[in-house]
């Protein structure tokens, strides 16, 4: 069955700081077509910081589209054209305060690919080395360490309700079952 | 420490047809100002639709703001109001053609909480049976069955993308491993 949709007219709503608005006239499969909104976003980033002693570190902030703190592993944006990898070195350093020795990486994220066009990059860190936090202005964070065991259940009892925050620690901790 | 914002100003910058897109001026913590962008959406739906001998149905849609076919359980947006669980049933039903004896509630899912307000309700549907399929006009989706097993091993292997399948995947084997 042939899936594909073809781009016939493309047209900005919105340019923004982190996000553009597109309306997109598409062509579908049976010649019809359709009205296509999308948001462009350049990326993201996350990390699992993990410890010799089995602990992960997360951040608390203010959330503003659920106006309430979200507990989430460090992330950030992309600066265009930037290298996911060292964009998550930074963000670690950033809101965490630590440098790793070791990065796998757990593989890309689409937050919500009916309408949203970011991918985000998901690392796990080990090999941690503290030094002081450097958070970007006018951004408040309230460090969490926890067990990774107990973050895994906070994923199941649905206490931590952000994508990449889900997705990277229950992969974290598979593959560390699995010994990888 | 206060992480809460407060909100000074807000502003429509476009009102669609599954998204609108808000910039609001917030007033931070430490008394300065900053713009807020922000996407709303009336939130979605997905499951876990799992048989009695183990497997998964998924179903393999083009995905236009990644110009790609994305494999993903089945989905969709609620209407305003709409009770989570029955768009979830309707879901099933139009998507993967079963009916579900079952559910289990696996969590929320927030798919980028940095400009995004969408909650994704995600549930492990078991007990099924299949109907015919009765999809969206103007959906075109083919479908996928495979052990769950498989399903989580393609998540590890970064070989599904989207948010919602590989957090409600994951839950789900972790959530049967338990014995949940």
């Amino acid at each position: 069955m042939n899936l594909e949709e073809k781009q016939l007219k493309k047209e900005y709503m919105y340019k923004g700081k982190i996000i553009n608005l597109r309306r997109d006239e598409a062509l579908l499969p049976n010649g019809k077509t359709a009205i296509r909104e999308i948001v462009e976003h350049n990326g993201g980033v996350c990390v699992v910081p993990l410890d010799d002693d089995g602990n992960v570190y997360m951040v608390q902030q203010f959330r503003y589209p659920y106006f309430k703190v979200v507990t989430e592993i460090p992330a950030g944006k992309l600066e265009k054209g930037e290298d996911p990898l060292e964009a998550g070195k930074r963000e670690l350093k950033e809101e965490v305060g630590a440098i790793a020795q070791n990065y796998v990486f757990l593989g890309e994220l689409y937050p919500s690919p009916g309408y949203c066009g970011e991918i985000i990059h998901m690392y796990l860190a080990t090999g941690l080395s503290f030094c002081d936090t450097d958070p970007d202005e006018d951004e408040f964070l309230e460090p969490v360490k926890i067990p990774l065991k107990t973050a895994v259940d906070m994923v199941l009892k649905n206490e931590l309700a952000d994508s990449k925050t889900q997705a990277a620690i229950l992969k974290a901790y598979l593959l560390m079952e699995k010994g990888e």
